[in-house]
């Protein structure tokens, strides 16, 4: 009986997408940021609790479909390689973020509609 | 190559939620929505490609977690019951759809600030 009086919240996501599908949302975001911050897919990977593979995809999938590389990436070597986000993952990053304030605001303004 | 000329769009989706987790979606509103036209949470189910049970699941939990139930079912008898959607019911299909239309006004007018 507690939860029924609970209030109602309106929730919700939003992602970049072309034709083919989603390029990017909340996920990927946090992944190039982690690859950003620790200059490495695995350690970002490990940090998300994906798999390395699983991380990897994204990044191609992101690199193949974005017009320029959001990461780029130099394999092996001690410590097993680097990663860096270029200019056009930070400004991916970037403006992700300022659509999501944005939609942040809309769910704030639009809450205060729910009457059920 | 074709691709990477093609436009990137804003896209998303909106839920209400309660703290125990989504309440209404766009999947259980067009339930709801398939139910009120059938009168048959079974025919719903059908037309939505999800097992009786399923459909059943998700209207049950909607009964409960809303403070009025959204759907009056009588089971059994020739034709295999019959369902209706309350009054409330009608209510949240009316006001996800007024919050859906803002959040579809919304992704319009912000997908021109996307620069990538």
């Amino acid at each position: 009986m507690m939860e029924k009086a609970a209030p109602l919240r309106l929730n919700g996501r939003i992602w970049i997408e072309l034709d083919s599908g989603r390029l990017l949302g909340p996920g990927r975001v946090e992944l190039l940021e982690r690859i950003k911050a620790s200059g490495s897919i695995r350690q970002a990977a490990l940090q998300m609790e994906m798999s390395y593979k699983q991380a990897w995809d994204l990044v191609n999938d992101m690199n193949d479909r974005f017009d320029t590389p959001v990461v780029i990436s130099h394999r092996g070597g001690k410590g097993g390689g680097s990663a860096v986000v270029t200019e056009k993952g930070l400004k991916a990053i970037e403006q992700y973020h300022i659509l999501d304030a944005s939609f942040k605001r809309f769910l704030e303004e639009n809450h205060k509609n729910i009457d059920l």
